[in-house]
């Protein structure tokens, strides 16, 4: 049986203001200040500075010493540049993940990939459902490959990234075909281990998806 | 004229803990206790606290909520690992360099390099001045190609890397000649806008430089 360990209180600050900056609540650029802030979630400065440094490490906030915390922003620019260094990390993901599957890898991996095909079949694709299945196609490839730095880049890219997916939601929902079908090419890719083709895959992928966001952003 | 804020204690603090960490005054694995160091730095506990996540983000601490922090390990496999990542974010770096730079950004490109060739000519060669030389050849290139995720990332691996040159120093002295070679060969690749070459001669330097390292640690 797994228990999962509960979460410190400044883990679910920095959940709560991660959900309020993904979904545009809290806007690109605004500031925020801890000490109204503590005074309305009931909880010390304290825990909230460590929130906000949690929040930093998910390129949600910056932090300017002396200064205080805002929301980063979120133009067509900063969201190519995201996505630029996301896709270089997915495409080592890929490129380690063909070398060193093993048979018992592939169920989990296949599985993982399957639950992205059943939520785009649905008739209503219910979007960050999508987006929610294809990190844990992700996070299971991690898991695999066992790189703790590439676990950690890519964990910590996963909130601004689903921060662009949320605003650019609607085109998101157009280019599902798109995702449909490199969710079919990979696995096949990977389990040819076809390095190359793996590569490509991502690489394509990943720029229409980056366009989808910055036309959403431009 | 350039003014240079001056660092807050949490960051006075977190650069003196890496110093410690790098040279191995703090062992891989050693715990960092927040309450005795507050008391031996005469520093509050939090900010002893706010350079301990500062240290996280460097992937030179480790911190597990409820437990407390340590010494992130430092083996053969972690350093291979690292040295993997920290060389696909450094051929993403060579390859948008290569689309990017601009007539005006060629002085102070070729002005960084020019100080690692110097500082490896010196008759009794300072690794550390090499290794330093070397990341400000990265951070010009950071600048010129101004994609603020990649500097982050890149400047976030600086520390555990100049820990791993720290620890294999004996052994980097040996690779000078090819650090040399290296350092000639890729502004040629970046000004011929030759990004496949470029790309071959990163990985062929970091592969080098993970071997050292991994023979230095093994």
């Amino acid at each position: 049986m797994d228990f999962q360990v509960p979460n410190t209180l400044a883990e679910q600050i920095a959940n709560y203001l991660a959900e309020r900056i993904m979904t545009g609540q809290i806007r690109p650029g605004e500031r925020i200040h801890e000490a109204p802030l503590a005074v309305e979630l009931k909880v010390s400065r304290a825990s909230v500075k460590e929130a906000l440094y949690t929040l930093e490490r998910w390129h949600l906030v910056e932090i300017i010493p002396r200064k205080g915390a805002a929301a980063t922003q979120l133009n067509a620019k900063f969201a190519a540049e995201l996505y630029d260094v996301y896709m270089h990390l997915l495409v080592m993901l890929a490129t380690r993940l063909c070398e060193r599957w093993q048979e018992a890898d592939l169920d989990r991996l296949l599985n993982s990939v399957s639950q992205v095909t059943e939520q785009i079949r649905q008739p209503q694709a219910d979007i960050s459902a999508v987006v929610e299945a294809s990190f844990n196609v992700m996070e299971t490839c991690c898991a695999v490959v066992d790189n703790p730095f590439l676990t950690e880049a890519l964990s910590n890219f996963k909130p601004a990234v689903s921060r662009a997916y949320y605003l650019g939601a609607d085109r998101y929902r157009q280019g599902l075909a798109q995702t449909s079908t490199f969710f079919a090419e990979l696995p096949k890719a990977v389990m040819a281990r076809d390095t190359t083709k793996s590569q490509r895959l991502i690489h394509d992928f990943a720029e229409h998806q980056k366009q989808l966001i910055q036309q959403a952003l431009g």
